[in-house]
Formats: C-alpha cells, sequence, structure tokens
C-alpha cells in the first residue's frame, strides 16, 4: 500500500494540478537544525483545507446548521530530502481515490530546486456532524473532487 | 511595570504556592538547540488551565450554558536562562492582583538547579459570553482567588 | 500493509511493554473542539525519545562527538476516537521489527477509559552523521532493541 | 512602560515601514474557535526575523564562523480582537529604540479590514556567541537599524 502511494506520488507529479506554497519558520525547525518532522503535518493540513476550499467544498462548514463535515481518518508521510530554515516549500495535494463517503488524498512537497523533499497521503472522511456516519458524496461533490 | 513584577517575581518566591511540571520536548526546541521563545507560552496557558482548576474555577467553562468565561488580555515573557531538550521545568502560577474583573497572574519556571529560567504575567478577564463585557467576580470567587 | 500493522497494534496490545503519559493541552486543540490531528505526531516523538532513552539507546546523541543518529524515515497515525482538550493519555511503543541499521515502532494511544484512540507507526533509521548512510546496529544494539 | 508602548504602536502605524502577511492556519486555533493566544508569538517571531534579513542583518547568522548572534530577551503581546481561522493578517515590525547592544521591536498585526487586532514589543540583545556577553552594534548596523 505504501508502495504503491508513493509511485503513484512521485511517478504522477503532472497529475497534481494544485499547490499552495509554504515558508519553513523558525520555531518549526528542531535542534537537529532541520524542519521538525511533526511540522509535515501541518503544512498537509494547510495544504488540503485550501485545496478543498479551491474546490468548492468545505464553503460552509464553520456555520452551525452544516449537516456534514469533513474528517480525517488517518495521515502519512515519508520524508525524502532534509529541510531547513527559511526553504520555500510548495504542497501539492490531488484526489486519488474518490470512495463512497470518502476521498484518499496525495501529498508531494517540493524545494526550490524543485526536489521531492516528503510526500504524504491520508483519507477524508465525510460524516454526518449529529449520527458520526459516513455521509455520501453528492454527484455534485464527485463532479468537484473530479476536477482536480 | 515591568520592572516591579520582575522584582516581585524573583524576591517573592515563596508567594508562589502551585505549580506544575513540564519536560521540554523535541518539537520544541529550534536550530538554536534551545526552547524555541515561544513555547513559553504554551507552558504558561497550560499552567494557568491547572492553576485555575485547582482554585475550583473553570470547573464547568467548557458546558454551553455558561455565562462567563476567562480570556487573556495580555501576555508576557522576560527570558533569563537557556533552557534546553529533555530538562524538566516546574512552572509556577499566582495571583498578583484581584481586580473587579480581572486577576494579573504571576509566572516563574524553575530548571532541575531550582534556578529560575524565566518568568512572565499576564492579564486574565472574566467576560461575559453574550456581551462580551467584564463580569465582576462574585466574593465566592474573590475568596477562591485569594486562597493561592 | 497498513492493514496488517493495525491488526498488529489492536491484537497485541499486551506486547506494549513501555509507555508515557501525556496531558492535552489547550493549545493542541482545534476550533472543532478536539485534539488536532497534528498532535498526535508530537506525542509519537516524545514517546519514541523517552522510549529509546529506557533502553538504554540515544543516551549520548546530543554530543559532539557521536557517529550514529537516529532519523525519522516515515510516520503514519490512524485516528479511531476523538480526543478532547485535558484528557489524560498513556502513548505506548514497541519495536515492531528490526532491520540492518532501522527500526520499525509502533505506537497506541489510550485514554483514561483504557479505549485506543489512535495508533501509529514509522520507520527510524540509524544513519552515519558524516556520510549520511546506514549504520548497522551493533549486537548490543539489537540485545537492548530485543528487550522491549 | 505598557503605556507608552501600546500608545506608540497605535499613534503611529505609519511608523511602521516593514510588513509580512500570514494566514491563520487550522491548527494554530483552538477549540474556543479563535487563534490560540500562544501563536501570536510565532508571527512575531517569523515577522522579525523577515525584518531583520529585509535590514541586511542576519545574513550569515546560520554560519558556524559567525561571532554575535541575536537573542531574545522578553516578549509581550497584547490581544485587542479576536482572531479567526483562515483571516489574513499583515504583521508589522519596526525599530522603536536602538541601544548600545539591543533593540526594542514593537509588533502590529492587522485584520483585512486594516483593524488592529494584537499589538506587542520586546527587545533583542546581540551577544557574542562565545562570550555570551553583549556585542555593540557598529555603526554600520545602527544605519541599517535607523533605515526602517
Amino acid at each position: 500500500m505504501k508502495a504503491s502511494y508513493m509511485e503513484d506520488t512521485l511517478n504522477k507529479v503532472s497529475e497534481f494540478k494544485f499547490s499552495v506554497g509554504v515558508q519553513v519558520r523558525f520555531s518549526e525547525t528542531d535542534m537537529f537544525g532541520h524542519l521538525n518532522n511533526t511540522v509535515t503535518f501541518t503544512y498537509f493540513e494547510f495544504a488540503r483545507i485550501e485545496y478543498l476550499k479551491s474546490l468548492g467544498l468545505m464553503t460552509n462548514w464553520q456555520q452551525e446548521e452544516v449537516q456534514n463535515i469533513l474528517v480525517v481518518a488517518d495521515l502519512q508521510c515519508d520524508y525524502l530530502k532534509q529541510v531547513f530554515f527559511d526553504e520555500k516549500l510548495e504542497i501539492y495535494v490531488r484526489t486519488a481515490r474518490i470512495g463512497t463517503s470518502s476521498i484518499d488524498l496525495h501529498y508531494l512537497a517540493k524545494n526550490e530546486k524543485d526536489e521531492p523533499v516528503f510526500t504524504g497521503r491520508g483519507t477524508v472522511v465525510q460524516i454526518n456532524r449529529h449520527s458520526g456516519k459516513g455521509a455520501a458524496w453528492t454527484e455534485d461533490e464527485k463532479q468537484l473532487l473530479h476536477g482536480k
């Protein structure tokens, strides 16, 4: 499973159509002088939300009346190259699989030399806020997800 | 103002009757090899909440029906000594002043050699959740605050 | 791969012999009211280092003359149950596989009701600080790793 | 002291000539739904370093041979208005006072409506890396600091 996601991510770079930029903050480094391992997930979260916003999903998720919310089922990161203070990274996101009420997102981070520095994946599930059960994507939502 | 709080904090160490322990995490260090400056405020927050819980305040603040909540008006930290990975610190808190609807809290962090490593202060205000206005302490609450 | 690690982690709970406690800080929650997803990796890091220290590994890793250091190759977390502010969690760690110069660590977090709330895994590699190449475990180190 | 810095910061907005933008991340909110209080210091740190880089200071501070480094002596933040997820803030920095080997920096954060949401201040001291003692600014450095 891991192998196939990594292959996908690194071999199909051209399939990533969305990305956001981040700049490594001093507070995000650790005493080894690198970006701390735990911070990559913060970047994935930022990129994921921007990506979902760009698709037109999550436009009203902060409102009280919203029935369905998106929750993270799992997260994974593979570290390929050290990242240092002040580097500017581009974090790419794409939908690798659309399930009934879930999506698998793939992530790829590249440095200014266009080198992959870390990759990631994770499943996001749409659930009903009240029942906690999976809420199937509508056809409209599937269209949005197929877009990018 | 700063001068007087520092004097207070360092000269009246015996007036601190409450403390909590924290251990510096690897992710809390930065590339200079020290505890990152921004993390001390996380420790203050942790200590502050434990302190207020110990007083019997904030026992029900997470419930919907709660009228009054506590908000932080300002925060300050003075760095006295470098703190390193894995050090165990004791974070002391005390109420230095009780106002009509606010309190000034003082903080002191000591390392395992009992040396002060940083101090802090900050005002916390009780406000009405709906009006956003200051909500005066009851006599009972003042009693609790005088306790420590 | 994921399936097998999850099975392992949840079915072989009794094989976890090491754990550390953490308490969810207010600053570690997010606007959904839960422990933010990115913080579980901070807990894993804290537990991993305490675990390695408990084995007698990493006793001198902060010193200049150290030849070999441990680096994280990948990290994964599966979220089973929501975790809230102030909960006390126990984070379990064990070595699930010993390679030539790497180990696979499994993680399990339980709440105060002894329910699993999230699990994780990740490979740690010992590399030579100067060459950046994998550095094989000594027989002594393998013994230490077999201990827990 | 506090009073005068606040006055300075809010009344002399036009004296701020440098700023950086930040966008509030989901992981930076807390269960109250706001930007967590501790994160403002992370923004100050990011803005401070960008500011010092823009002045031409700290251009070589990551190199081994550097004699003098800048350390934070104290930090302060006053919270004026709640800040929410996804807001774009502009963080302004300026040098309010130049001492022999230190500077006082003032910070001001504004939201997209151009409203001040929090202010801050803090002293940064240049010390000799080896002796730990204050290292006086050169005339060239003072010129750079007067620039903005």
